[in-house]
């Protein structure tokens, strides 16, 4: 038996026990091993043999013998000062040194016992953290760099044309007056937002899509990217300014005409005269059409009297109304000679100078919300307030001073419509600011992911979260839709900037609608996903994911209730199919019908419904092909479905449309996808960077790939696949996932959301 | 031409109206209203002549003439003090007393009037409203309430054996003490919550679950249940009574001795001795086998020494550490004899009695959190802290005075398991406290989508939101599920309780990873689709659905993260699996693949994969053998991948496992759905009340058939169903929510929480 209190041996164990750490000592091992044994003459001859003893392959030292080795191991490591992470030999010194008879080994001996270490092979520090119950800490603590692309070539394709405006704002969020706070009481916090909100329009930021004369530029793309990029930072702030900028300052500026614009609209833009969108009512959100606030002529008096019948006709969730608002754009009835007109804009004074509410004015605070509680969302209600007449907003009609009503729009629907394409831009505004919040969550959620380990293989150090697929399944694909969606919404914001304040919206306004519902409800998805992805974390409010979460969780409510917007667009997209038809004579009716089955008879060849090479299922000609056919082959369906109900099942439309509601649903969000798609493929054949273009095709490929995932149900009903192409469908989502996944910190660097705004311990720490 | 400026044409005129109203006045209503106003002697000759001459259906007024009676209507109502609805006879008086020549009619010419109204056989109310350019208001205000079942005996299923405590409980939070707020700052609102908590420890439920020697009842099913009930009040509440009661005193115990029974049990019971549970730290979540914090015994002091080796290690999020607690179980690497013998808990004093640390013991505040800011979590470093050896909790290992370390329980990793066994309990009353704060957010929905309006057919009344598909389809499938999961959960509450303290936790521990995963994902969803379907409403935080999804956020995180969670089910599926192999003989292995085969056969008859009449759909056996079969599949499938990753694609374990994670996670989900279904169908098959059992069932074919919904892709690639079964599906979950519509108020009325807990105005409002 070894004696393990000799120092000698003492020396020697760390190299026994990992000689036969696997249970294993082949000859050549054992013959090396003896060799070096016996040179060392610093040992005692008779150690030299006993040590030598237990290196015979045949007789292995038995499981007791071993185990006292460990113990003797183990609790000289303790008592030594010995690191974890410690090689073989200067294990073997500091166990010759401890115990009652230490001995300090000559520098020789030290030499020596590295050559032995040396001739064994093995990785003597992992062996030891092992023994010593602790495993290693990683060797690479920085997340993987294997990123082909030039991360800030990417950051100038993302930023555009506007770099100039969005560089702006990323030195202007980082100036320490807009230093990210989560600890103010609620009214602190509101006159913070509105100091932040007095900060921009000092830079001119509020008024950029103000005609140049009233201190704009006239360009409200700008005015969007702009909004898009304060979304980074707080939420409340961003909400305030498209509110005072955005909707009270565009509905003078889209609504009313030059006396309107010379006399407010300038001092909207610098925020000297704070004011509301007083649209919604408590009993009417989205049903706008009969909400029930009345602007009754009084030609006498050559005014409009403003009154709120009863309580649910108040005005509910304004903006700016229960602190700051000055006056509000409030939207009624109109009733003039006796004939109700129905909805248009009047501009209505609700407080004094001094802050207090204009006599008849009634204002209530809402109180605390779920978030974005630096927004003064407040009540309204109107006892005949009396207005001058010039304060009707009069782009779209007009109230002469005998009461006589005058449009030049004659259809009252349209007219209607017209006046609420004033929201477009809203609508837009709101889904870039989405966009960020859920960069800003994927930004934390991915870097934490690359930092955070926990698990591993035995003995080996913890993975980062990132290495598991379904944290990779959690975070990429949403990755990939969010890199996808700001290419279509800064298309759609381009071509609804290119249309001014002029122009037609209705071309803008179904794509607006489509993408606002698709891009918030991918947000609340995405915080939702990078919450649970940070874990505890996560939960934390000062790692910032709880306020986005509960800021934008009202984003696919407000600016139009997501279930009602894609209710409209299906009801457009089926409009826009019953007129195809209509207007068509025999020989587009033809055509249409060939160019139909063409796509059937192309997209339902066996040979593609059975398709499952990678180059293939990769293809944007695949991709395109399943997204068209899918949103035509949807619109098809719930045309016929309606058409079925009314005609032969004798239902009402109303009911009929009720009955296919979830139909028309899910063809909405095939049109968003579909229009998606399209932008993401458009905007990557612009990009002359090969690498570049190549990572923005392979996200492009994630996302419509995960998307035909989600839907798979769908397209395998729709026969337009069979099941080998589904299961390869899924693998390959896997596989893009994992190639995307050394270049996922980059991806979300490239955003260039500033430090000062993310706030977030966990995403700006160096290593947890 | 008609004067309408004579009083008497006026009184006549919504008469007039409303006959020409549907631009068609059949013979014999002509005949009879030209003989009624002759009669009228009231009226001047001339007068009767000229109105008569109206009556004639072969001349109806021009477009012109009827929009001047409409306008004079119009007109004269404004300026009359008439409501919106009223008759068109008491219309009539209005209209001929104003004016400038107005007279007052007497009572007779009322009644004259009244009596050609009623000849008229229409509903002048409604005829009126629409004239007066207003939506009547709804006949009908109050939900639909054909309800086949009495609610009372619907709450009592609900309620189960434990009525008794849970009524009890209903009638402690109507007390005004547990009065609900939402405005209180973190400290104050700490304060709150411990002396609730101290409210509930008075009332003996605290200690519900330990021996009846120490206050409680020994009835672990009791204290869950309290759990589940006082989880539809303030949850921050809830979470700090778990702390406290079941995993503080829990630890005590469940992993103490009598010892430690006899001195702290009572103590932790009557909240005298306030508690954590000091497990997770900040570098180790999840994997608890690897936290840092080493407890080292010193056996000539016969001392432990806690101590935090580095800052990852602190411990953090721990519930009550924050602020209140005085003594914690913490969770730290045993070491003795210079050995490791891994994680074990010992009791720690952290606090004087004058609230202040113990020396070489530091806490600081986790500070704001997304939700639950009423419970103080903490983190706590631990300096070389020395505490007695009996401060162990030592049912499953001890060491002994001299160092030795003992264990009934030879295996580590068994050893491990079984310690942390001891989060079953929580991980059930978790489940079930989700759950709670789902039909809290359901019942809070379903009312709001009864009373609300908006939009409806041309010229009627809105209707409510859960007339639409869209809006039943977000909230009974859900409804469903809470209902399901509400029997599946008790049922495994009283498995677990039967087990006791000393039984083996093993066959309920894995379905309890199961549920709590299920549950509360399914919580973070409903409560998501809750707060959208109030919209505006459901984001003020004084309508309560926002404060509930902030508290139940981290519930998919704490108590074991779902994704880990759902990892750990799937592995414990798979080791059944290899040992039902393994331990197979040839016979049990024919008898298995034979079971198998028959399975397919059955499943897969073209028969069954294309039955779509709703009988086949509704019942239960093709909803459990779908499930059924799903599960089975997925587990064969799941076991085959690993296989072949491991010995054909030779990766190591760990990465084969990591490489099959999403068909992990997809195998634990059907496993989940299988087990609540079982459990549902069961539950069901236990009630003899028949109309109550029916509608259960039909809850029943909703959760299965939109769950199978949920996950038509699967069963379509498996060529379970085809595409004609599949779009069968959807149609049958359609008509469910159908059927379902007009019982939802009752079906979230038999939770019966009380008012006093939901205090969400829109709510508990009658009609908004």
């Amino acid at each position: 038996m070894l004696d393990t209190s000799s120092p000698q041996v003492r020396a020697l164990l760390p190299l026994l026990y990992v000689a036969w750490a696997d249970g294993v000592l082949t000859p050549s091992e054992a013959e090396t091993l003896r060799v070096q044994v016996q040179d060392q003459n610093w040992i005692d001859g008779d150690v030299r043999e006993e040590v030598c003893g237990y290196l015979d392959p045949q007789s292995p030292p038995t499981a007791t013998q071993y185990f006292r080795w460990i113990r003797a191991l183990k609790q000289a490591a303790q008592e030594s000062s010995v690191r974890t992470r410690c090689s073989l030999a200067e294990l073997g010194v500091a166990m010759a040194k401890v115990g009652e008879n230490g001995t300090a080994l000559s520098d020789a001996s030290r030499r020596a016992l590295e050559d032995i270490e040396a001739s064994l092979g093995v990785d003597g520090e992992e062996v030891i953290g092992d023994l010593l119950g602790e495993r290693p800490t990683p060797e690479v603590p920085t997340p993987p760099t294997e990123v082909p692309f030039d991360r800030d070539a990417l950051t100038a394709v993302l930023d555009g044309r506007h770099a100039d405006l969005r560089n702006r704002i990323r030195t202007l969020l980082r100036d320490p007056v807009f230093e990210y706070r989560d600890d103010l009481p609620t009214s602190a916090y509101r006159d913070q937002v509105l100091r932040w909100c007095r900060l921009l329009a000092d830079q001119g930021l509020g008024a950029l899509g103000y005609p140049e004369e009233y201190g704009g530029e006239d360009d409200m793309e700008r005015f969007v990217v702009t909004f898009e990029m304060l979304a980074y930072h707080d939420l409340s702030m961003v909400i305030k300014f498209g509110v005072q900028f955005g909707l009270f300052g565009g509905s003078i500026h889209r609504l009313g005409t030059e006396r309107h614009h010379e006399q407010y609209l300038e001092r909207a833009g610098t925020l000297e005269l704070p004011g509301c969108f007083a649209m919604t009512e408590y009993g009417h959100g989205s049903n706008v059409r009969d909400l029930e606030t009345t602007a009754r002529y009084d030609p006498k008096a050559e005014q409009f009297v403003i009154n709120t019948p009863h309580d649910a006709a108040r005005k509910e969730w304004i903006g700016n109304a229960a602190a700051h608002g000055r006056m509000a754009t409030v939207f009624a009835q109109l009733h003039t000679e006796g004939e109700a007109h129905g909805v248009h804009a009047f501009l209505v004074p609700i407080r004094k100078a001094d802050g207090t509410p204009q006599p008849r004015v009634r204002i209530e605070d809402c109180g605390e919300k779920m978030g974005l509680n630096g927004v003064d969302n407040g009540r309204l209600w109107f006892d005949h307030v009396r207005i001058p007449r010039e304060n009707m907003l009069d782009r779209h009609a007009s109230v002469a001073p005998d009461g006589t009503y005058e449009s030049p729009i004659p259809s009252d629907g349209k007219r209607f419509f017209t006046m609420l394409s004033t929201l477009v831009g809203g609508r837009i505004s709101v889904a870039r600011a989405g966009l960020s919040a859920a960069k800003s969550g994927l930004t934390i959620a991915v870097r934490y992911g690359n930092r955070r380990r926990q698990f591993g293989p035995k003995d080996e150090p913890e993975v980062p979260l990132l290495h598991y697929r379904t944290h990779k399944r959690r975070l990429l694909p949403r990755l990939a839709t969010t890199y996808a969606l700001h290419f279509a919404l800064d298309d759609l914001t381009r071509r609804f900037a290119a249309k001014g304040t002029d122009g037609t919206l209705e071309t803008v306004e179904a794509e607006a609608n489509a993408l606002k519902v698709y891009a918030t409800w991918h947000t609340t998805d995405t915080l939702q996903e990078a919450r649970e992805a940070c874990g505890g974390q996560g939960y934390l409010a000062e790692n910032r994911i709880a306020a986005l979460k509960a800021d934008t969780d009202v984003f696919t409510t407000f600016e139009g209730d997501n279930t009602v917007l894609m209710l409209q667009v299906a009801k457009g997209l089926l409009s826009d199919f019953q007129r195809e038809f209509r207007d068509m004579n025999l020989l587009g009716m033809a055509r249409f019908v060939a160019g139909e089955v063409a796509t059937r008879m192309t997209e339902l060849n066996p040979v593609v419904t059975r398709k499952t090479d990678p180059e293939h299922l990769r293809s944007v000609d695949f991709q395109r092909s399943a997204f068209e056919y899918r949103a035509d082959h949807m619109l098809q369906s719930a045309g016929q479905r309606l058409q079925r109900r009314i005609e032969e099942q004798d239902m009402a439309p109303f009911e009929a449309f009720v009955d296919v509601q979830d139909h028309l649903v899910q063809l909405a969000h095939a049109e968003a996808e579909r229009v998606v798609l399209n932008r993401f493929v458009d905007a990557i054949g612009t990009i002359e960077d090969e690498p570049l273009a190549d990572t923005l095709a392979t996200l492009r490929a994630l996302f419509a790939l995960s998307r035909i995932e989600d839907d798979l149900d769908w397209f395998l009903e729709a026969n337009y696949i069979e099941s080998t192409k589904s299961k390869a469908i899924r693998g390959e989502v896997n596989a893009l996932c994992d190639e995307l996944r050394p270049q996922a910190e980059a991806l979300v660097d490239a955003f260039a959301i500033p430090d000062a705004c993310l706030a977030a311990p966990i995403a700006t720490e160096k290593e947890t």
